[in-house]
C-alpha cells in the first residue's frame, strides 16, 4: 500500500522530495492506515496526513531529550509553516534566531536554511505544514496568500482579537485528523485555507523574538558558504579565524546541530546535484563540488543522498 | 481580453460548454473587469466569477416580467447548486416541481434537465454556483461533498441551528466579489469550501417544497423522449394523447418553458450531437436524428448549435 501512495505523490512533484528525503529518513516505514489521506507515522507517534499531493499537515509532539534531538541544519524545495505550541527550542532560520512563543509562526520558504535547537529536556509540540508552491495553483496563478510570498524566513503572531478563532481552526484540523474517519481531505483543506487566510490577515512580525545570530557564527557560516569547494578541513577555518578548532567546532554544532565537516560535505554534494540537475556531466558535477579525488567525491555523494552520482544522473533523466 | 479568458478557461475542459453555450448565448460579450476571475456581466446587471477554471460563482438578480423569462428546459455537463432568495417562481428539474423557500437549495447534477417558471412579475434574487467534477480533484478521489454525489436532483433546507452561520457564508461571498479588489480567488474559494462543507452536514431534503410534476406533463415528456426520432409534429402527439394541439402546446410550454417543436428539435440534434462525439459520420448523425431530409437536419443543427454538422465534428478533432 504504500509503495502506491509513493507512486501516487511522486507525480506531485517537488514534494516527491518531502518523501525521499525527510519521511524515508525519518520514518518507520509502516503505514498505521489509510484514510485517503493518512500516510505516515514513526516511532514516536507523530503522524503526516497528505492533503491533496501538494500539502502537507502534521502535529508533532515528542518528549525530547538533548542526544535525541538531531535536526541537522537544512533546506527543502517547498514551503514549511511551524506552529509553536510548547518545548524548550530556539529555532535558527537563515541568519536568525528565533525564540518562538506559544502559537508563533515560523514561515520558511523553500531554500531557507533552518534547523531547531533543544535548549534543555522538554516535550517539543508544533503543528507543521509543508507544502509546495503547486498547491494552489488549480486557482490561477497569484493565489498564494501574501504572507508567503517573500524571499526570507519570517516569525508571525496572531493578533489578540482573533487568537481564539485561531486556537479554534488548529483545534478544529487536530480534532478531524485524529477523530474522523472517511476521506476528510475537503474538511481539512478548507480548516488551512481558513487557518493560512486568517494569518494572512490578522498575524504580524514578532520582532521580539526575531534576533540576527551572533556575528562570529554568521561570519564562519558564511565564509564556509562562499569558501567550501577549497575547504576541506576544520583546522583551516579555524586558523583563518584565529580560533581553536575545538572552539568553532562547537559553536558551529551548537546554532547548526550539525558537524562542521559534515556541513562542508553537504554544501559540497549539493553543489554537485546541482550540476547534476542542469545536465551536466559526472565529471562536471566532480569540478563544482570541489573535492580533489574521485573516490572521496563518490563516497561523500553516497553518504549523502544513499546513491551514485551515476545513478542519481540516470535517475534524472528517467 | 476576453478572448485571453476564454482561452484559459477552454483548458480547463467541460467547463467551457458553460462559456460557449450559456455565456455566449445570454450575455453581453464585454468584460466588465478582470480581477483574475470576475469574467463576463450581462445587460441586467448579473456577473460570473471563476473561482478556478472548474468553479462559476454568480449572483442574479433581476427584476422580471413573464415575456423577458425565456429560461428553457436544459441540461448541461457540470454540477449546477442554485440557492433561492426571493422571487415568484418554481423549478421544474427532471420529472418533479419545486416550490422554493428563501435559502433553499437545488442540487442538479450533469445532465439532469431543469427550468425554472414565473409565476407571475417578479424579482428573482438567487445565488448560483456552477461546478465540474474537476474541481475537487485535486483532493484526490472522493472529495466531493456526499450531497452532490446523488444521480438525481434534490432540494435541501440548512437546519435551523446553521441558517445563521449559513446566510453569513452567503453574505461574506458577496461581500467580496463586490468589494474586495486583487485576486481574492483563494478568500472565495475558502467561503465557497465552508458553505458546502455546511451543506453537506446540516442540510435534510426539503420534501414539502417538492412534488412530482402531474402525470399528464409527465407522460407527454416521456414519449417524446422516447420516440423524438419519428415525431415530426405536434399533431402527431396530440393524436397519440387524444388531446387538441392547442391544449398540449399549451400544457408543454407552461412547465418547460420551451415549446413542443423546439423540444423535439433539440432532442434530435442532441442525438445528432452524440453520434459526432462518438467518432460517428454526419451521415451516421443524420440517421441518429431522426430527421428525413439533410437540409432540414443540416438547417437544424445550425439553429441549435450556429455551426453547421461538418464543421461541429472537424472541431472535435482539432
Amino acid at each position: 500500500m504504500c509503495h502506491e501512495i509513493f507512486g501516487f505523490v511522486m507525480i506531485g512533484g517537488t514534494m516527491n522530495n518531502y518523501l525521499t528525503n525527510h519521511l524515508r529518513s525519518s520514518y518507520n516505514p509502516a503505514c498505521e492506515q489509510y484514510h485517503n489521506f493518512k500516510i505516515y507515522s514513526n516511532k514516536s507517534g507523530w503522524s503526516d496526513f497528505f492533503i491533496g499531493p501538494n500539502l502537507v499537515y502534521s502535529h508533532r509532539t515528542t518528549p525530547y531529550t538533548p542526544p535525541f534531538f538531531p535536526e541537522k541544519l537544512h533546506t527543502h524545495t517547498y514551503y514549511e509553516i511551524c506552529i509553536f505550541l510548547s518545548g524548550k527550542i530556539t529555532y535558527v532560520v537563515s541568519s536568525n534566531e528565533v525564540f518562538p512563543l506559544r502559537g508563533g509562526i515560523l514561515c520558511i520558504p523553500p531554500g531557507i536554511s533552518h534547523t531547531a535547537r533543544l535548549i534543555e529536556k522538554s516535550e517539543y509540540d508544533r503543528f507543521v505544514f509543508y507544502f509546495d508552491t503547486k498547491a494552489f495553483e488549480f486557482l490561477g496563478p497569484g493565489s498564494l496568500p501574501a504572507f508567503l510570498c517573500k524571499a526570507d524566513a519570517d516569525y508571525l503572531t496572531v493578533n489578540s482579537e482573533f487568537r481564539g478563532q485561531y486556537y479554534y481552526l488548529l483545534e478544529q484540523l487536530d480534532y478531524m485528523t485524529t477523530h474522523l474517519d472517511g476521506d476528510i481531505s475537503l474538511q481539512c483543506f478548507s480548516c488551512i485555507l481558513q487557518l493560512l487566510l486568517l494569518i494572512d490577515s490578522h498575524a504580524q512580525p514578532g520582532r521580539e523574538c526575531f534576533s540576527k545570530l551572533p556575528p562570529k557564527v554568521l561570519q564562519i557560516k558564511t565564509y564556509i558558504d562562499q569558501n567550501f569547494q577549497t575547504l576541506s578541513s576544520t583546522a583551516e577555518i579555524a586558523d583563518h579565524f584565529f580560533y581553536s578548532r575545538e572552539y568553532i567546532s562547537r559553536t558551529f554544532k551548537q546554532y547548526f546541530n550539525t558537524n562542521l565537516s559534515e556541513y562542508i560535505m553537504g554544501k559540497k554534494i549539493e553543489a554537485a546535484k546541482q550540476a547534476l540537475n542542469s545536465g551536466q556531466s559526472v565529471t562536471q558535477a566532480f569540478n563544482a563540488s570541489g573535492y580533489r579525488s574521485m573516490s572521496a567525491f563518490i563516497n561523500a555523494f553516497r553518504t549523502v543522498t544513499s546513491m551514485q552520482p551515476s545513478a542519481y544522473r540516470k535517475q534524472l533523466k528517467g
